[in-house]
């Protein structure tokens, strides 16, 4: 059994579905999965309902332009205002790949330790109360406890 | 003697270019290698000419819009609908610094171990006929195996 | 003590901060951390005022529209031609979140390696005396000796 980590940067549909399938795979290979989400990473984990919570006037901007949640999250390329993460999902079920809130299911049920960045949290205003259940909240040191102990440690 | 693994995950020239430089120099060290090519990095594996294959209406669409070859990638940055890649590409002549293709010829030559990942592959509709020669085809469990064997793993 | 390793290809504020936001909490915990700057990421040490050098045509032209130090860099994604790094660099303030160029200072204070990629800043004509006191110059060889004896290393 080894570790590995993942540090969730981005919030593209790709490169998010391509941390979790990694991350499945390590887990269902007997791995221990830490992924820390920080900056964009953490509207991933947003809820997909708004929810009512007391912010200042950049912070609620910024919480409308980011998307709410992984149902919501649009490509790194060739997006075209979402048409293209439409295409590509459409793509993937034909094919019966996993979307990805199945694949952050499965994920969280082979036991993956999903960690939230506190900073990053409190830069854009984001609450635990707007983020899905079953998620730690650390900051940097815990990341790197955690990377020192393992094998892989990847930066998406 | 150690060993390294990338996942291109990008098409972009830039990126793909950091990529076998590091690969070129790793194995120029002595080390293995194994680069494994998913999502948008596949495209860096497509033959120039286009392949005649049977697909679908999405599959051909996604298929025409990406970029046949590493000899058709674009800059991550300033790309300016290619303008950038060919200023970039020329000052890069001007430094004797190696195409994308004769990197990837050379890597080949020093023997890199290239994947190209099949869930990707059936996702995006891209077959074995359309990749280059000499790589080889797998899924998330072989790249986790060579991760755990190597001392350096990127995502790029 | 262990060792760390970043390559920082980005010259996006928000990939930069992550960099040096991980490499402040390494060397923190006594870690020795070194970064090495390529492509874009050379930007990143550029001094803010300009250097008279001679070039290029093409590179005075990537010279001018690249960005010029650390305090002018952009976000990857909401950037709004420059309006969606003033605001999270307004919120950081708020929040008591260093500025990227403190994070620099930190950083080198705590003892930490910068590396400037030299084959990059030959292709790009950026000169040993257009960027920042205190940083080492290499190439790929000495980055791999580095992240050889490392145990986390990333590519952002």
């Amino acid at each position: 059994m080894a570790k590995k980590t993942i540090i969730v940067f981005s919030n593209d549909l790709d490169k998010v579905m391509a941390a979790f399938i990694i991350a499945n795979g390590a887990l269902a290979m007997g791995d221990e999965v830490t992924l820390f989400f920080t900056f964009w990473g953490l509207n991933v984990l947003r809820k997909e309902e708004s929810v009512p919570v007391k912010k200042g006037f950049l912070e609620k901007m910024f919480g409308w332009m980011m998307p709410r949640g992984a149902g919501r999250l649009g490509l790194s390329k060739m997006n075209f205002g979402g048409l293209g993460a439409k295409m590509m999902q459409h793509m993937m079920k034909q094919k019966n790949v996993n979307t990805l809130p199945e694949l952050i299911q499965s994920a969280q049920a082979l036991g993956v330790n999903i960690v939230a960045c506190t900073m990053s949290m409190d830069v854009m205003g984001i609450t635990k109360e707007e983020l899905i259940e079953g998620i730690d909240f650390a900051g940097v040191a815990t990341y790197l406890g955690h990377a020192d102990e393992a094998n892989v440690n990847l930066f998406i």
